[in-house]
């Protein structure tokens, strides 16, 4: 069926509007001074006012009213957007969001300054918001944080989700505890390396993988990520350190994963509300894929570690290919997540989950969060973390009322390695890497997965893809396979 | 009288999608992927039709009904918002806008690649909209390039601009023949600046302006341009040229000028719809007096020049203060506008003038005001343009709607010279220039002008700073005093 003329009003609004809050959430975390934040949040909480009133109003209403039954892609979104925010009040709603909007300066601050109290009043804010809104919302879902697991991954819920955790403890905690005392292999990794020509390099490195700069900016922050205002216009952020190459690199290639799943998205389902990647999970899918699947396999850099070595030839003239890759997958379990090795990677979200199961099911306070953080740390790494900085303060997301998401980063890596099963099958990875060809890879996962934007959910593109739905299995063994 | 609650939530609501369009704009202007406009365009015109309908509709009818006699700020611009709009049917309005978000890509691309007929098509449309427009609105102005004139400068119509003009033609044109055939003093500005250090110098000459860059930003676009949020959050750019070393400075002096007057905005204005600079005359007063009254002196440079000539000391060490002030007053007629000296600069507003007013009052079609734009330059300057681009394709604005703007340029200059003629009665401007004092120049300007925001027109701001209403005479004065 066509949209009524009323509704596609609405679902035009809502583009518009969101296009502003991206663009203005872009802005804050790229550029805007500093002592801005304050009167642009009195702009952020009416655009979303705005965005509420499109998404829950009587038209609305009435519409899904008169298409219960109808499943198309753009009606179920329409249905769950008014669903998720019909029970929450408009200014609670809006009101959350301009918390969140400063929360991010606060949570930064406290950071840099390395003290956690200077952000456990805006942190309890938050959860108690979080909470609530939950509350409102909670319909056939077993617990709270159920609520917040579907926003972000519909079909993964706790009781789902404990078994591919208790997998990870199993299965994966003691590969770690093997590698908790291995010798270092990638010292060149911390040798000066110019910013400029990391930038260089990068810039490089994004187009190589078909990253499209006229469709496309990179641009610097302090965590790297990636957004966009549609399929013509794709950001990613990267961030720079003198002495540590890697971290830019990897971050580069990962948020280049997600920038193609943006940039694939057709035409006729760009800025529409089902014009993005299908879920978080399966967005980290992609950018996980290229970081670590692609992006640190020897086949990936045979053709391209050259042009590094030309770069930085001070520092890496006498790193053979050989010891680039073996640098580049070295296990070393550490406290932070965005520094972890591919092993380890899993156990740090294993943690936040369980300390998001307790603030957000049990009601726990923040304090209690920090010391079940720390303690968790100590048993499944072997190192507890000294700072607060390195504990619980080293994540953005909860400063943006973002409870539920860490779950999808271990899905993601999931995903990636159940599809990456699939496509060995079909594709020749190793020799197209090789040969950098890359575009046949990007072209694949476009024709499989980014071409359907959001019209399907996870479980529906790995059963496409796959033969099944999703399968922690490949993961576990994937990691097994690599690293035991 | 308290602005009832519905038209607040009005206003509110203006301030709010008048942000997400103020940077949307600026986005486009230095970051923006080149593909992207196309698409985002469609968020641009949802986004205007918005805003119109916050300005026009019953509520604000009925609200200006009531309120016929009341002459406070805030009501005045409310119903002159209204009343300008009100005969524009909505679809127009955001047409229109879309429409220019696009032409600047357009005008870039011409201009880049020489060709004016690549924008006659967009051009001769935006004037068709422009005078459509001011046909719609106009009601007491005697002619249709009044009405745009009020936009920018009330009390500024044709019949008191001809007198203005008029005398620029008498008095300065004679002075800028004599220069005509001036040997050139000013060689060391296009040796090799590195263009690093340029920037460098820009932040450290903004800082010493009195620039507060925890409330403001300066990126890099074509044009340098002043934007701000609101009075928190400020934002100038600036363009570096590696054989031109004034273009970057006197670009970086001049949007200072733009920017302080916004960052003076008190805070019970900012945000509000007279949270801004009066006029856009009276804005350009403050840029144009900080580049050329203060920015060209001797006694500005004197405590500063030391610092240019070590930033870049290859190329300034044998260049003495006194010959680097005469160098950049050098009086030298040329085509472009934003290179012009001080003495010919109102020659180039003078031309554009009288272009406008053929392409609004008389519909001449834009091959005749190409013609007209070349014969008067040969006319004034005793120079011929040979290329598009250094002629009728040179300027950004007309590409953003704005026909009646340029006038302003020659008005701020004007109204910055009459005020300068009394700020020197009430400081010692030279003395607290050499003693780096700048300050008490910028505390000056915030109280007799910046803090009143768009409170007052500019003639009443000049009465009140001046003791009478705009005299072209000062300017005239200054003009001739400086370079007979």
């Amino acid at each position: 069926m066509d949209t009524p003329l009323n509704i596609q009003k609405l679902l035009d609004k809502r583009m518009a509007i969101t296009t502003a809050l991206t663009l203005i959430d872009w802005d804050e975390q790229t550029l805007a001074p500093e002592g801005g934040m304050e009167l642009t949040s009195n702009a952020i909480k009416i655009l979303n006012e705005e965005l509420y009133s499109c998404m829950v109003n009587d038209e609305i209403r009435q519409f899904i009213n008169e298409n219960k039954t109808d499943e198309t892609a753009i009606i179920r979104k329409i249905r769950k957007d008014y669903k998720d925010n019909v029970g929450i009040p408009k200014d609670e709603f809006s009101g959350f969001r301009t918390l969140t909007s400063k929360a991010n300066r606060i949570w930064a601050k406290a950071k840099e300054e390395d003290n956690f109290d200077l952000y456990k009043e805006t942190l309890t804010q938050i959860i108690e918001y979080v909470r609530k809104f939950a509350r409102y919302r909670q319909k056939e879902e077993k617990t709270l944080y159920d609520v917040l697991l579907n926003d972000y991954e519909p079909g993964f819920d706790v009781a789902r989700l404990d078994v591919f955790f208790d997998m990870i403890k199993s299965e994966i905690v003691p590969v770690v505890k093997k590698h908790r005392n291995d010798k270092s292999v990638n010292s060149f990794n911390y040798k000066k390396y110019d910013i400029e020509k990391q930038k260089q390099f990068c810039e490089y490195l994004a187009t190589y993988l078909g990253f499209d700069f006229k469709r496309g900016v990179m641009a610097e922050s302090a965590h790297p990520f990636t957004t966009n205002l549609h399929n013509k216009d794709v950001r990613i952020t990267n961030h720079y350190y003198e002495c540590d190459l890697e971290d830019a690199i990897f971050s580069c290639i990962h948020e280049v994963g997600h920038g193609l799943y943006e940039l694939n998205i057709p035409d006729n389902l760009t800025q529409t509300i089902v014009g993005t990647g299908a879920t978080m999970g399966m967005h980290e899918s992609q950018s996980r894929f290229y970081e670590n699947i692609i992006g640190r396999s020897k086949a990936f850099w045979k053709p391209l570690y050259g042009k590094l070595q030309d770069t930085f030839a001070d520092n890496l003239k006498d790193v053979e290919l050989e010891q680039f890759i073996i640098g580049i997958n070295e296990v070393k379990p550490g406290l932070i997540r965005t520094q972890a090795d591919e092993l380890t990677y899993p156990i740090h979200i294993m943690i936040r989950y369980e300390v998001e199961k307790m603030a957000i099911n049990d009601g726990a306070d923040v304090d209690e969060l920090k010391k079940a953080w720390d303690q968790m740390y100590e048993e499944y790494t072997g190192i507890r973390p000294e700072r607060d900085s390195e504990s619980i303060l080293q994540d953005v997301h909860w400063s943006g009322g973002d409870f539920g998401y860490f779950p999808s980063y271990a899905l993601g890596n999931a995903f990636g390695a159940q599809i990456f099963n699939t496509m060995k099958k079909d594709l020749k990875v190793d020799e197209l890497l090789e040969s950098g060809k890359i575009s046949v890879i990007n072209d694949y996962l476009k024709e499989k997965i980014h071409k359907y934007g959001a019209t399907l959910e996870s479980n529906e593109i790995l059963l496409n893809v796959t033969g099944e739905e999703f399968n922690p299995k490949y993961y576990i063994d994937y990691l097994k396979e690599k690293f035991m």
